[in-house]
């Protein structure tokens, strides 16, 4: 996608010296786009852990040139079987992490060390590619689904998205999962804007969704997390699109904290409710959301504690409860199948249930 | 209510001259304990504008205590009208505060100038006392309704009641509405937890909820506004108790934004969902919620950035926005009937419709 006109991908290698990689520290973002040079397997480790770079698909990728950069220090056998599990252990919950470094080490292990840096580096850029077209294929699904609404609104008014979270390019290396479809409407001339739910508390769609939609070109508008009902009851959301960070296989969708609440709301005033998702994110061992999907609890100081930019411009962060307030900070919800009007994948869309999903990827069906 | 043990109103005259008026600066909670002296007419119109005292029945018996100050330099006729006028104009969206102001008059108007002064004291410590014993009934009626499931509950476990924005103590002259009950309860010994809602975007709940609460010993944890849905479908919310700024007459209700999705996800999950007001809430002159009542738009700003204590303990604010984006804020928003389990008035407890409110306020049948 696009800053400022300028084409982006959210990690690159640097084409002067076709080593170095590149990716935006989104812990400063929106405030500062500052381009981190990562050199060294450590610079990688350390990216990840500290969140400038954040979002399942992105570690991934990110994590695969880290292991690149890891061979051209050492190569060999026990090297790179060290790094490739310090590089998996740094956030140990994302799949996608877990997924790049093992397809990693599927590619690498047979071959002589010598051999290895550039079979990294060739592979970590496969991984980049697949993930920009699976998310491409995600925008084209959900494209035809904004065209519909498009069509069915007949004057040819402005088509009102509402998202929560961040699910954008920034999360990815391009498209997103969730924005995919808002971009390629946007670029095809769709009349279309977005609802950004802040997201509280790390207010990631304040900061990042916004930041993202904004340097593309896109029109959007940062609500608190409590307005998108309010929204609804009175027409202003024809939709409602979000990522997800795990789906069972009836259907279920654990993703940020508040998406439920969204869900229910849409329910309550016919809004359609759509979640976008690479199939790798379908976790088919589950089935009830609800009682099987454990919650992470994240720390209290990031409800406790609100990050910005202060009057001076320095990035700080202000305390908004009393001292002595205990705070609780669950970071994912469920929004079970029944809320959920379809799921938006990279081979199409399908309801939310088994049958939806078996359609879908038959070759899962048990 | 009780900060550190000591037994405090919201509002109260000086007993040292008899004269200044006394209240917290709640621009400054939870971070500073200020008391302002109140000792002229424009100070009292300042804090009321200034948002130092809110909360709609604080606000007119501030107010009417401002005429009082007012009589002390011009207790003529002339400067009397000119002054109420002038503090029915501060914030004139309340209801509670023209109310009060018309109360005042109409008791003024007939003595002669020299005798105004006192009876002005008299008739606004006279609103304050009638504004306790109003919210103290509210409080006894809602109390029931704990000890209810406190039964229910056979085994003595914590009583969870989730609360949105600001209804307690402060924003009222003493107990609240909402939170009476609460503090009854815990008074009486009860084991009760409080949910506070932070309640974006002016933090009433994490600012003032939390920090009354806390002040009075009851246990209480701060969550952001995502989190509630989550904890109701895990059990971990046996009420929810909100106040109101308007109830129709079919027993819709408007309150703070975001309101409506909890109440959403109560309905979602079979948790009470109660709304306490002093019947004067009541506009009888309105059916339908959704449509009829205006929902007010407030500055964007209080989206784009939020308040809070900086490091350095003074207070501050953090843009969490890109300056680029544009934000929107309704403040309010309206929870249908339908979703609500009941009222809690000075009266008693009804059902959330025309025939429940009736039955209580027969005086109002049409």
């Amino acid at each position: 996608m696009k800053i400022n006109g300028v084409q982006y991908r959210s990690v690159r290698v640097d084409p002067e010296d076709n080593r170095t990689v590149l990716i935006f520290d989104q812990t400063r973002l929106p405030f500062s786009l500052d381009v981190l040079r990562l050199t060294e397997c450590g610079q990688v480790a350390h990216a990840i852990t500290s969140m400038q770079v954040r979002g399942a698909p992105l570690i991934g990728a990110v994590a695969a040139y880290g292991l690149a950069l890891a061979l051209r220090t050492d190569p060999d056998d026990v090297a790179m079987e060290r790094d490739a599990a310090m590089l998996a252990a740094t956030r140990p919950t994302a799949i996608n992490l877990r997924w790049a470094i093992d397809r990693m080490l599927a590619k690498l292990r047979p071959l002589k060390p010598e051999d290895r840096v550039e079979a990294a580096y060739a592979e970590a850029a496969l991984i980049c590619d697949e993930d920009v077209a699976q998310n491409e294929a995600i925008g084209r699904h959900g494209l035809s689904l904004i065209e519909s609404i498009a069509k069915d609104k007949k004057k040819t008014g402005t088509i009102n998205i509402l998202t929560h979270c961040n699910a954008g390019w920034i999360a990815t290396v391009d498209w997103g999962t969730a924005l995919a479809p808002i971009y390629m409407a946007h670029d095809m001339g769709y009349d279309v804007h977005v609802w950004v739910d802040e997201t509280r508390p790390r207010n990631q769609g304040a900061a990042l969704t916004a930041w993202e939609l904004g340097s593309h070109g896109v029109p959007h508008t940062v609500i608190v997390d409590n307005a998108g009902g309010h929204l609804m009851q009175h027409g202003m959301v024809d939709l409602v699109i979000v990522g997800t960070d795990r789906v069972t296989a009836q259907g279920d969708v654990a993703n940020k904290i508040g998406t439920y609440l969204k869900a229910l709301a849409a329910k309550d005033n016919n809004v359609p409710f759509w979640v976008a998702l690479p199939s790798t994110t379908i976790d088919w061992t589950v089935t009830d959301g609800v009682r099987e999907i454990p919650i992470e609890e994240r720390a209290a100081s990031e409800v406790t504690h609100v990050a910005g930019q202060m009057e001076d411009g320095l990035i700080g962060r202000v305390r908004i409860t009393p001292r002595d307030s205990a705070a609780a900070n669950p970071a994912f919800d469920v929004t079970p199948a029944r809320l959920v009007t379809g799921l938006i994948t990279e081979r199409g869309r399908c309801a939310a249930s088994a049958a939806g999903l078996h359609a879908l990827f038959p070759e899962q069906a048990t």
